[in-house]
């Protein structure tokens, strides 16, 4: 049968994207307990899938929910999803990959709906377009950032290096941030006043030279973060973790974020501030191209002529 | 029509519970961005459900979400679900009462359903039928509390009035506590070690006569809490709020939790320490049998007559 | 011989305000090591002035601080500025009486000037004509504060109760609270993420009828908050004092700042979330009319007559 | 003319010493609101000027206060003063050179003198001339610290590598070490209990012949901790930053101050425990001896006897 | 058989003082694994022994150390020992009792003695002479205290409220003050910087006729505190709890420490700074006063004449 | 004369163990102001005890003890305890060695042995056979570790650094351990929920072939510790030492602790989780086997075969 619809694992099962439904009372939706994952494509090849699947163990060992799949499984079921739902992407379209584990349906709610709920955590990879159209013209002149008053959560009420959904305190910093500047996110400091991460972003920035990024223990692990710090290795660019103080940041010569979706955003201004000349920077330009060389493609090309061309913006 | 199952209100309209669904790219999903209330029907009318909701307003505001209703709009809605959907109530069976609010669809991966992101609010009321067997032997024998090394949120990161479903602290720290004792949950310590509440109770003791409670400022407001305080008012018990050391709290006379579903529980155990002797005591007993005279019914008696007769326990 | 200046009492001696000066080294303008207080008049007459030195006596004490003058003396010194410089008020004017009392003459740069350094507190009390065309918009359409990321100090690097002018962090969080909104004051909090109080004032809210302050231990002990309060018990408003949350307070019925130029201001605005109906509301009112009796003088008609007619706005 | 004073730059102005005056309502008196750099010079020559004025660069930019000079004008405005004032310095002295900003006059007071206040930051360049006889002892016998209740700032209340004036809690805690031993400073804990840096200086032990730095996000980025580090790099002494606990600071080997005025000063005495020996030690010497060489001139000599013969003290 | 020296109850067994000795491995030792208690006689007559008591049990339960005895086993141990013992005391003396509770022998060094260890808590009573000298001269001319920049474990590293012999962080702490005033004691902080208690007694002050204590939340709950709340309660003295800042405290009009010793001592200086005129005040001998009338006999008095008269300095 | 006990050093004396008491009033006992060490022998040979007598005096040093012995004497005393008490141990048994300073005796209850209290430190030196039986089974199993709620001392409250007896913190973290699993051990976090040591033994992992240590900072340094670094330092193993997350370390691929009586255990489960494979690992017995190598013995060994043939278990 010709399946003209994304499909979606869920529980042991593939199915079209229109049937995958979690029920009201799924934990990942009560309570936020769900770990995820997000990989992307390059030319509808997986990057790093085995890096991030590798997180997504850690997170699971550490939140101790048992998915009962092996990562051999994970592999080949993301794959089979690739290799499906790339078919159904526009001219130079790439995915986005998904896996998340909640801690299943919540036996409180589930009378519900007049089954018993099922006992074990909820298992569900999809894929979505990449909406480049989202970060076009940021990519060409620069990312905003600014530091809210909400704090980053601290490792003693959850570990960093978990990635999981439980993220109000993130969307209430970006709405906190947006106050300042419409276009902003928020760059969320920890408890002692020191630089973490973005909502959806680890946040690196250069001074004299030297690649600098916040100490690891404060935030994600990034994957997209890894992988520039690979790039900066193969290149002699210095690298440096520490904490970072605001007015390190301000003083940066260049700064940036690095998320699956765009690899590396530059960040122009922060709270008010222009960072360097106020424009996407050498070092910036250097990685990228780094980026994309390893990818076999233009990274930041792709973003802009599919976000003017090839897709129609949705907001 | 006669429909069968629950009614669900979602996003403006009223369906029934099986085609009820979130897609997979809601911010409750993907980033537990979601405020929510839940009451209960004491004989299937709602209890004190202005307050629920007026507590939703409140977190709203704070996490200036707009729901695009008003109170009075979400009383109506109550109102008819709780009508309908008792109807399908088993003999001496009750409701509970949701509403929660999302931050809407997350625009990253919205181009996964080929159609265009909500951009409002998602905003769902619904209700499920209280599952008395869930507490019916606690209430009975006591709860089992365990403080985890997990702490709770600080409000540096989010208040702790907003009820909120960004709960995956409070579902590690019930793992932690079950690591102890498989009946147990988990006490949340705040940073500097004082005692809080539990993922989904407020908790309070008593002390020569007195009933004590965690400061608020720590805690959510719960709206059961505030009951207990005015039967206790009534009932001419004294009450005082302060900071709670873990000792004070295994030397109480007594303690327990309140929370929507079953109002009290006494609690009988704490990091493994009995709690006065063991049993529940006097002082529940007293503030139970208050609230049951209040709502007209026996809330003791229908958990365990609903728990071992009406229904089949589902796990 | 007529002096058409305001006179200042400077280290013993009183003279024209523009021969007073500090030099370029005191500890002053070098450590901000400067204990201070300010008070003001209503209708010429110096209010509360006593309390305002009291605290002046308990800061120098913490500062361990040997100013060489005692209450009557400065009680006296400033009765006479007030007569002198009074007279130079223009009509419905008022004045602002300043004492400071710095750490002295700083020894490391004391060679510039050739002579020795006074080696003892530099101590100077001065007026200043109440500058009504700052406030009267605000009291009139309601002030707006946003909670910056900037900190309030905490009591372990020195006491809150003590008036002091090192507040670069006040200065700080000004200027962030002032990329949301220009108009804004930064409303400071703890390092735990409670409500504090703004550069130059007392933050005072009201919650069902019942006046509400942040925990004294954390703010400075302002004589127009006792002034407030004072006059709320006299009229039988309820008041508490405790930990405040963010939430709290964006949910206030009225909120308020007090401050020794303007005494009683609504804020309508926080975090760009409008306080209450987003006007000055009735406890406002009746507050700053009982005090206007107090003081027989109607406060907020002074500041806008001041302001709108009397007086040429400088910026 | 010949003028037989120092001058001043002040606002844009250069005039005679005795005529730099800032109001009494500057904002670097009323808040300790001021930005500030301290060089010197080594036989009338300005020793890395341009570091210390690239740090005043970052402070400012952290401040958000635009002094509307550049570096090259301020280079300019620096070395014509020291040019100027240099010729009035007594044989075998050198000048202390401070640029600072503030954050203008302060509006609320502006009335006192009847004109309109200034609404740009106050700038002032000035010079004086090193006191030796301050260190001199000292830097014989060595100085006594002593860690006193009050702690450092934390980031979250403003960066620490911003040379501020706001200093109050370090006067505080001088007073309190001078309680121990009237000859000591204090050196500040931070909150977490870990050594930090000195009212005016930054810290350095010697363990098992490397050299040891509390951790720098923590303390001043001091221009002649920098001048060190570069000495001992060319001297291949071996060099760690990291948190320094008390009682490896008790028992460090040898300890030393590094502040612009005196360059490096032995520690011989913490909390009342001798250090080391208790006399200046083998690295002290080696690291002051190449700054000597460094500069073309013996910096301990030039302190000794500039201040037993050259100058008079002045207490 | 005539015994000429004190009895000691230990494991069970009465025996003499000098017999009485505990193993070089008991955890009391080895870890300062002990909670203990300690009482006084009035003219031989144990005081709010079972209110000591009542906390020993609370301790243990929090530590989780079961003693083998009942309250009326301790009540009758204690009496036996005090009828005893009093017989030794020279005229006008009185007795300390003391109950401690040890974690037991500790296996690993247990090997030492050749014998199994024993492996349940150990437990002892034991009393000796009130040392008066050593309090006499202080309660005439009032003791000193100091902050020192030690701070009061916090309640996450163990609970306040358990009185127990881990004091290592009070040792340090003494001697620092000890390096301000060789006389003082030190007067801790909490880590937030608020006052807390000494090593051996709590605080409290004076405040315009209201005796102030600090938050019981992070101090033990003293039995003599206790008494003098109760003595205040019955004198019409109003009373307050709360979070005390340094300032605060050395603005006090008067303060003391209570302890089960000498039960109630001026405070006269704090950091160097005279509390109230620097002498005992009214509040403080009202309070002695009262308590001496409760115990039938001159608290005071009993210090100074048994000092100096009855007794031998020890030192 | 034949001696068929231990010697033991005590305040100057040379005695048999069973004479060896400390008074009931001894600080050690009464407030846990002990500072102290514990070196062990390989075939009767003491193993870097200078190291352990190093850390001694640095220990004193910091708590200003002055034990009147230097290290000559201390080496001299411990050499001749350990030669003569190795002659009473079993076949194949070794000796641990412990030197203790407390601040000798309390005055405040020295009146019970009616003798003046002695004013100096009390010294003690003694050893045990090492109880080879207590850790033969985790040997090879591997021990199990829990992270309870009690947080491990700040700095703030004493330097981690100091090897001292103040460890109820500890005692009560094992105890809640133990809540979870009898045979756990504490895994104790600090405050910011990073991981630590626990109450005997310094804690280590590895992660893809590298060594990693919580940062020194927060721990005690141990000698065992400093002797596995120098084997991974001889055999070429990357040593890493940083903030510890929860997360990480429940993803290690081998995990220890290291303490003198055993010198290095594997450590097999964690919060319920098993570390790697569940059994101890290469790098565990790698580094084990060049220990043995260093002290020409088989250390695993000779736990095992004492435990089971040489010994009886005391317990």
């Amino acid at each position: 049968v010709e399946v003209t619809e994304p499909l979606v694992y869920l529980n042991g099962r593939t199915i079209p994207a229109s049937e995958a439904h979690l029920p009201l009372y799924d934990a990942g939706l009560v309570q936020g307990a769900t770990v995820s994952e997000m990989a992307r494509t390059f030319r509808h090849r997986p990057f790093r899938l085995g890096d991030h699947l590798d997180r997504l163990f850690r997170s699971l060992r550490y939140a101790r929910l048992d998915m009962g799949l092996s990562m051999d499984d994970l592999l080949a079921i993301s794959g089979d999803l690739v290799a499906h739902n790339a078919r159904l992407l526009p001219e130079g379209g790439d995915l986005g990959i998904i896996q998340f584990v909640t801690a299943g349906e919540v036996r409180t709610y589930a009378g519900m709906m007049n089954r018993p709920p099922r006992t074990t955590p909820t298992v569900c990879v999809h894929t979505f377009p990449l909406m480049f159209e989202l970060y076009a013209r940021k990519m060409q002149a620069g990312a905003h950032l600014v530091t809210p008053s909400i704090r980053h959560l601290p490792p003693a009420c959850g570990d960093p290096h978990m990635k999981c959904r439980s993220r109000m305190h993130f969307y209430l910093a970006d709405r906190e941030a947006q106050l300042v500047d419409p276009e902003a996110s928020a760059l969320l400091l920890d408890l002692d006043g020191h630089v973490t991460e973005t909502n959806t972003a680890n946040f690196l920035m250069v001074e004299r030279g030297v690649l600098v990024s916040p100490r690891l223990v404060n935030i994600l692990p990034g994957i997209s973060r890894a992988t520039v710090l690979d790039l900066a290795g193969k290149l002699g660019i210095p690298f440096e973790e520490r904490d970072l103080s605001v007015l390190d940041v301000l003083n940066a010569d260049e700064a940036f974020t690095t998320s699956t979706p765009y690899c590396l955003m530059p960040v122009t201004k922060i709270n008010g501030v222009w960072i360097g000349d106020g424009r996407p920077g050498p070092m910036y330009r250097r990685l990228l191209s780094a980026w994309s060389q390893e990818v076999g493609m233009d990274i930041g090309q792709q973003l802009v002529q599919a976000s003017f061309a090839g897709q129609q913006p949705l907001q």
